[in-house]
């Protein structure tokens, strides 16, 4: 039997994804078969409207459809002295929904070895430049991954930043809130121990 | 912070999809922003070509690119007087895989009260056509899935090409090659015991 071409580019285009297997792609891709004209047309406007609107804010890297992002265009809405250094726009916005009001810092990643991120591909250069250059910022709050990635990035901005005169902190890690001590794995549980303040 | 309208628009289109819940569209939507032009626009156009080419063969149902399907263009390399009936072309390339060398006829789902899909809008009146024109057609081999919808299209069809003087069978439905007997379930393990032949 004859293999169709445009299938299996589909196919094809599908397990590019990430997370995406094989098995995945051929039935989101025979899906497609099924689904009306009219619901393919906005999957395919919403393609390009994303890659041709959404970008990184020049300033601070968040993603956004407008020239700079909101945040940056009215700072003065928020308290300025301190910023946000995380991974992803993602990130910033499950912080922002906790109800933050410091200023973000989008590293548009984490350093990794395996992965071949290096500190040069990454958003930090700007970070110390708006560091360097607005002298209203005291303190840099280090909120990447609790990861190997995560860490490594974390001390590697730390480093960076040392003898700037800004106070450089770390976000802290522990039992989460309502998490029961019994499911949580050991690693984290040294992480709470050695983390522990005076009540 | 404000929404990204054309994120959203995105994270929907892929939530649309079947299987892929909120969580997975937002990962998949962000993922297209790290990928490059090049990558989307062949997305794009394979999205494009796969509603533009495909299309059911008008004879026997199976997904082609050409007027008629590769099977139906040239019926003199296949044993025409067996029909295998099955629920979609996945289904059908599953089969040819195996070897087979009898023709398919695809009914594009199967009956289900659930859905709401009923005889009237599968490929069943074609299949009926089929077999009243093509006196060469001795035997209809049902080959629809051991599920219960699956079951009950077999059934449907059965009762309707009764006395049409053709075979009407079922596939074997037993413990699969290799398969472990205490790892079948039970439903299975009957149908086996059920479908046993003289040795």
């Amino acid at each position: 039997m004859k293999k169709l071409k445009s299938l299996d580019r589909l196919i094809d285009s599908f397990s590019s994804l990430p997370g995406i297997g094989n098995k995945t792609a051929e039935r989101l891709a025979y899906s497609i078969l099924n689904m009306n004209e009219e619901y393919v047309n906005e999957f395919i406007d919403s393609l390009k409207s994303v890659k041709q609107n959404v970008h990184q804010c020049p300033i601070c890297g968040i993603l956004t459809e407008d020239a700079v992002c909101e945040i940056c265009a009215s700072p003065s809405e928020r308290e300025t002295d301190k910023l946000i250094v995380v991974a992803t726009t993602k990130d910033a916005l499950a912080i922002e929904k906790s109800g933050n009001k410091y200023p973000y810092h989008v590293l548009n990643g984490e350093i990794s070895l395996l992965k071949n991120i290096t500190p040069e591909s990454l958003n930090i250069d700007k970070l110390i430049k708006r560091v360097e250059e607005n002298n209203n910022i005291k303190e840099v709050i280090l909120a990447t991954n609790s990861t190997l990635e995560g860490e490594t990035t974390a001390r590697f901005i730390a480093k960076t930043l040392e003898g700037k005169n800004i106070i450089i902190s770390r976000i802290a890690y522990g039992i989460p809130m309502n998490g029961e001590i019994d499911y949580v794995d050991s690693f984290t549980i040294n992480k709470a121990i050695d983390g522990r303040t005076k009540i």
